[in-house]
């Protein structure tokens, strides 16, 4: 089957010259091609040509973008997107002035997710998330990644892999499980958290490797959360078991997360809003992708990942929604894109590479998406726009026209 | 024509007792009713009954909206949505550090859609001003107020409102034209600014007067544009030839427009970021609304207006998006909400009255809309949502399930 995806006003190819990442000033380059169209063929990109050297015979199906612009598929590498229950009144009470440690006491924050997702059927969850997915796929994502975390019982933990994992069953695009049992300690475990390290070491990670439900193991390394000294249990475990690694580490706190993670080798570190300049050498010179989340900073009030230092610096920088109940209840990526412009100072070609290149190397995809280059899979995120600065530009506007993922139309604007 | 709205989970009437605003600390009393449905009989509201009162024979139509949350139609009332050609660029070379200056002396700016919007016909403009209006009916907005001001030269001034006449024509929304020749200074009149003040007060406010083209007369009071002096000319004059003033103020200076306007009676003051304390108490004691424009200080990333101080001192506050191709390129109420929440700390319910009743106040129109009163147009925004707080929780994610205007559905998600 071949098709031709024809005559957009500007394809922005995130070409890469097969080096499948954008490290440092590289993610200002950014490849835009105007008077060219792509060819698909079962699925894989067959070529980017000009529109003059195309034989119309030649195709199975010609699809019409002119006037559009062309992204590789969007990718976003950091979700939470499985959960039930609203937190949208307690978010109100915070407005009102009530605090965090009020609203905490009463049952609220995480554990009242928690408390809600274990009273919640792998049907039910099945239910709550699929529009949530099916918005991501009308903003142009087409891989995504999803964390498990608010089960933090042996049985919760797996029924949110498998949600997970049914989701991606369900949908065209692909959806990336992580295990994130080390979110948070389990109320049960209050006075013996160590008791819950173990469980997640002997029982949980074992089990989840064994049935393969997830890609990544992910822990939270903070000082309300898992200690350094946990955190590399966990991770060391998970790597001999074969998961890839990420961690949450230095949002509110410098506990160490950040070398523990470098020296395992993790495939990420996310968050980094306490980072330091000292420590920017160090992850510039790793293979780690460093995934910022503004949404959290500007859903929390406070200070925003030191984006510019990071890029300067040499280190590889994607961006993510961290789509989530509590801190960051923003399910736009474009949106994210936005603030990274205005509250992180990032480019718009830096903005770009983030949520492609960028975030494909976050999920280890790099080799099969995120640029439009030939023999990847033909994931496009294609906008009514006439260049992509506009998707940016448009706070709070979505201008997707169409969703492409292996060659096939999954969302059309109607 | 008699009409059942039934079974909403919540209706949220922002009941005023015949007020019609919610001055200071009223606004967080916003009516919320269970278990009741809106009856409409010929665009109006005739009732508000308890479920178990109604006698389901006795409807022309019924429509189902179990599960949803209802409010008043959101009410915008301050954008400058009628312009042409796009800023994008301009925006990303910004983010690469270039500045202000350097882009205005190299033709950027407002005076560059100023000469767009030169160059674009009536029919241009209409076509292009369309699926922006129909971005706001998507979003609940049954009331929408668009400035001119980017003709600034009689005939063009003339004809974008003549566009926005046209778009009140086209869509069943109410769409509220205001003058904005006293924008900026078009460059033809840069060395003779007293010249387009006489052009302004002689021949465009008599004409468009005459014409009946617009309601309000609006100003921008700063020390890069109309001085204390000018602005008093001209909204006096204004006032005289019997429209109604609103007025650009306190953004950036205090250069003593918002005495002026409140001197004259003006139905709104716009902006003021840079209010201070000492000027509160006069602006809390009148009429004039406070319309606050979150959007602008998130979008050029400086002070936000006191929101808090302003409600706190009695004053009647609204909210808008001043969507605009410099300052404020944001087409989406919710997400201004949502600001409103995060940045301004106003509480949800004084948004809502904000987005409602004080917004319909600031354009005059609060004893026919703004709230779900017996009698008003039945004007609706209906979200898929449990509670009204779920659409400022969800940053960037659009609820909206349904907009009725005068007791017709004129949107409906699919």
């Amino acid at each position: 089957m071949r098709k031709l995806f024809g005559n957009p006003k500007q394809i922005v190819t995130v070409n890469t010259n097969g080096k499948n990442v954008k490290r440092g000033s590289d993610a200002n380059e950014i490849g835009i091609l105007k008077n060219h169209s792509i060819i698909s063929n079962d699925g894989k990109i067959e070529a980017i040509v000009p529109n003059d050297k195309i034989d119309k015979t030649e195709f199975d199906e010609i699809i019409d973008l002119s006037g559009k612009t062309v992204l590789p598929g969007l990718i976003d590498s950091h979700t939470h997107l499985v959960f039930s229950g609203s937190r949208a009144d307690e978010f109100r009470r915070r407005l009102r002035g009530v605090s965090y440690e009020e609203i905490a006491r009463e049952g609220g924050g995480i554990l009242r997710t928690v408390t809600a997702v274990r009273n919640s059927s792998f049907e039910e969850l099945v239910e709550i998330a699929k529009p949530k997915v099916e918005e991501f796929i009308k903003q142009g994502v087409t891989s995504l990644e999803i964390k498990s975390g608010y089960g933090l019982s042996f049985y919760d933990e797996v029924k949110l892999l498998q949600v997970i994992n049914k989701l991606d069953e369900i949908f065209p695009i692909d959806i990336f499980p992580t295990f994130l049992g080390a979110h948070t300690f389990p109320p049960e475990y209050h006075s013996d958290n160590e008791s819950y390290v173990e469980l997640i070491l002997n029982e949980m990670l074992p089990y989840i490797a064994e049935k393969k439900l997830a890609k990544f193991t992910d822990a939270f390394c903070e000082s309300t959360a898992f200690s350094a000294k946990q955190t590399e249990r966990i991770l060391t475990k998970a790597k001999k078991l074969g998961f890839s690694l990420k961690l949450h580490t230095e949002q509110f706190n410098r506990i160490g997360g950040l070398d523990i993670a470098l020296e395992l080798g993790a495939t990420s570190v996310d968050h980094l809003e306490v980072l330091e300049n000292s420590q920017i050498q160090t992850l510039a010179e790793s293979e780690t992708v460093a995934t910022l989340l503004p949404g959290v900073s500007f859903f929390l009030d406070y200070g925003y990942a030191p984006a510019r230092n990071l890029i300067d610096g040499g280190a590889i920088v994607a961006l993510a929604t961290d789509y989530n109940p509590g801190s960051s209840h923003i399910l736009n990526l474009h949106l994210i894109m936005s603030f990274a412009a205005l509250k992180m100072k990032m480019t718009m070609e830096e903005i770009v590479s983030a949520v492609t290149i960028n975030a494909a190397k976050a999920l280890e995809i790099e080799n099969e998406t995120g640029s439009l280059e030939v023999g990847k899979s033909c994931d496009l995120a294609v906008f009514d726009a006439d260049e992509f600065s506009e998707i940016i530009y448009s706070v709070g506007q979505n201008l997707t026209f169409m969703t492409v993922k292996n060659g096939e139309i999954i969302y059309r604007k109607n």
